[in-house]
Parts: structure tokens; sequence; C-alpha cells
């Protein structure tokens, strides 16, 4: 890896945000949450939660989804078991819904700790969903069509989330603590070697400023004669 | 048709925006089209233009297009003769790419006449295009992926345009002129009765406020009888 790439990573990582997230509602369509995994991204959020109840749900698991390496996707089965974690921990959960007192999707404080909630194709979000919503936000349309491609309107309320949050600051100072941030871009600057490590419970080694390992020799040594760090 | 149903025909072609559309330079998903026009629908935007240079390219003639019943889709296919009518009657081009001295998507004055320029998914905008853009816009990107998805792009740039334009107000009055809006409602109201009538060379007749023909029986007699109005 070059330096100039490295750098990059740790400027990335520098931008994530890790009280923002976005939670999908039966969002089946693999290229729809493909683009939303594509966006989240752009706006810094490090990781997503794709709720599709059924279990044997194939299109998940290929191409679409396994691109975006920047991006942890958990896949979870249950809405509410997907929210009750970031409700617990304080976080507003903002419906993109055109329910009741919906507000327009620009009034919300995004600054504060978010979860975006994105509903299904065609049915919008679940009632689940709707009743551990704090807010319903909704895109203005002067259209005679009703509604926005998911995948669209995920990108219209996350350009609003980046702009408050950069105004705000946010990303001008790293926001992941440091054991994440350290995790993080080991695993980014050498997948093959995290996912070694993470298999054999190994510690992962350290890496020097092009992000190579800093003694590579010397830790496969270790790892050989069984003395590399443990986790 | 009901008086409800003919009464949104007519808020909606209220908020037509007819100095405002979108080129699409070689974009050719069709999925990526059709979300497009959707979200064009949503801005007020009446008419679009895709350029695809390949004559014989047929997903465009397909359902993802036709289903668009209310926003026109012109196809072309060369982006110097789609956007030459418009340079000419002064409407400043705006491409979405990362050139050199490239805005931020939100600095330009959208309620000017404007077409918005939209690249292929891969290649963006074309050296062609870009020549005949006035400025090129970018939308700021926090992340590791180094573009969005051409939709979500569109979406993201028109949702800025329609707030700078309700707030200008060009959403309070209609903008389309008389004739425009006449003929547009009957189009809207009666698909079938105004493809009859431009088949024929015919006139289309006054509608009730329901959005029916005022005195039908009597026109299909003039029809029948060659004492029709012609165009």
């Amino acid at each position: 890896m070059t330096a100039a790439r490295f750098q990059r990573l740790r400027q990335v990582l520098e931008f994530r945000q890790p009280d923002l997230t976005i939670v999908t509602d039966n969002v089946h369509k693999s290229r729809n949450l493909s683009a939303i995994v594509r966006t989240a991204d752009a706006a810094g959020i490090g990781g997503m939660h794709c709720v599709i109840p059924d279990k044997d749900y194939k299109a998940f698991r290929g191409t679409a989804m396994g691109s975006h390496s920047w991006v942890k996707v958990a896949r979870e089965t249950d809405v509410t078991a997907a929210l009750t974690p970031f409700k617990a921990q304080g976080y507003q959960v903002l419906a993109a819904h055109l329910g009741e007192g919906a507000l327009d999707f620009r009034e919300p404080d995004y600054t504060k700790p978010t979860v975006i909630l994105m509903g299904a194709e065609k049915l919008g979000v679940s009632s689940a969903g709707c009743e551990l919503a704090d807010a319903f936000i909704t895109i203005p349309m002067m259209g005679m069509v009703q509604s926005f491609n998911v995948s669209v309107a995920a990108g219209i309320i996350l350009a609003e989330v980046q702009r408050q949050r950069q105004l705000a600051g946010l990303y001008k100072q790293r926001r992941l603590d440091d054991e994440v941030y350290q995790r993080t871009l080991f695993e980014w600057a050498q997948p093959k070697i995290s996912e070694y490590c993470r298999a054999n419970g190994l510690a992962y080694p350290p890496l020097d400023e092009d992000g190579e390992l800093l003694d590579g020799l010397g830790w496969q040594l270790a790892v050989r004669e069984g003395r590399a760090l443990d986790v």
C-alpha cells in the first residue's frame, strides 16, 4: 500500500460518525440496499442495519452488499430488535414516513445521535418501526408520483444530515474512539491478515506509515512459533 | 374521473417549472433513468432529455420509461444537439461532474433557467457535455467510495433546486403558459381521447369540472359527421 492510500484510509476514518446509522425496514431489492450502503459511506456512516425477516433471503449475500467493504452491514430479522439498543442509548429514531405530524426532512437536528429508518419499497416503514420512531420525516414532492425510490430518498435525507454535521464541525476531528479507529484502520489496510488474526485469536500486529506490517517477517516467524500476541 | 382527481392534476400542473430540465448524458440503466424521471416529476420538471447514442438501444422503450406518464421524456442521440437549444435560450447548464473548479452543489442559483446535466454510470459527463457546461457541480463525500449512484446524485441535486425554487415562490403561481397548461391538462385527464385527436388532427374538445368531456355525445356525433374542430 502507498503512503497516500494509507493516508486516505486514515482521513476517511476520521470522518466516520459513530452516532449516526441507517436501519432499513424490509427494503429488499439488493440494488436499493447497495445504493443506500454507498450513500451511507459518503455521509460518514460506518455501520448500518438491514432488517429482512426472511432468514433464507439470498440476494443479501451477493456481490451487491459484499462489495461494500467500508460500511459494516448487520443483517437483522426484526425491526424492534434492531432499534431497541439505539433507543436505550438515547438515539433519536427518525422514520422516513408520511405519517401524521410528519416533519419536513430539513427540520430535525441531525447532529444528535440519530437512526434514520427507511421503509420498504412499496409498503414504507412497518407499524413496528413507526411505533419506535421519535418523529416521521418527509421530503416535499410537487409531482404526481407519491414517493421517491427508497435509495434516492435516503440520499436526499443523508445529504441534509451531512450538511448539518459539517456546519457543526463534526467532520473536523476524529470521533471514533482509539480502539475502534486502530482496529478498523488495520482491517481496511490489511483485510487478509486481519481475517487470519480473527480466525486464530491473534492481536493485530503494528503497522508502519505505509500501512504495511512494521515487522512482517518477525511477525510471521512469531506466528509460526506460537509467539504472536493473543487477543 | 372524480373532481378531486382532476383538481390534483391541475394542482400538479401549477407546480410545473417550464424553465427547469434534466439532460442525461449516456445514462443507460433503465432503472436509473426510471428513478431520475420519478425524481424529476417530484421537483416539478415536466420534460427531460435522455441522450443515448445507440439508436438501437431497446431498454429505453420498455415499461421503465413508459410508466412515467407525467414527465415527457425525449430520446436524443447527441448531447450537443440536446443542449444547444437550451444554451440558445439562455439556460445555464450545470454538469454534475468533478472537474476543475467544481462548485458545491448548493452554490449555484437554481432559480434561473437551468439544465442539470447528469453523466453516465461509470464515465460521468462526456467531454462534449462538459464543453457546453457553464459550471460543474459536485456533492461533498466523506467516504471511501468516490461517486454516488447517478439517480441518487440527481435526487440530491434536485432536492436543493426545489428548496431554492420553493423559497423564491416559484411553486406559488402557475408558470406554464395557458396553451401548454390546457393542452397538458387535457392529455393527463383524457389520454385516450387526446391520442385519438392527435392521430386525426382534431382539436381537444372542452372538459367539465370533473375532467370529463363537457359534451361527450355531441362531440362523438361531430367526429362521426366530420364536424369536429380541426387543429
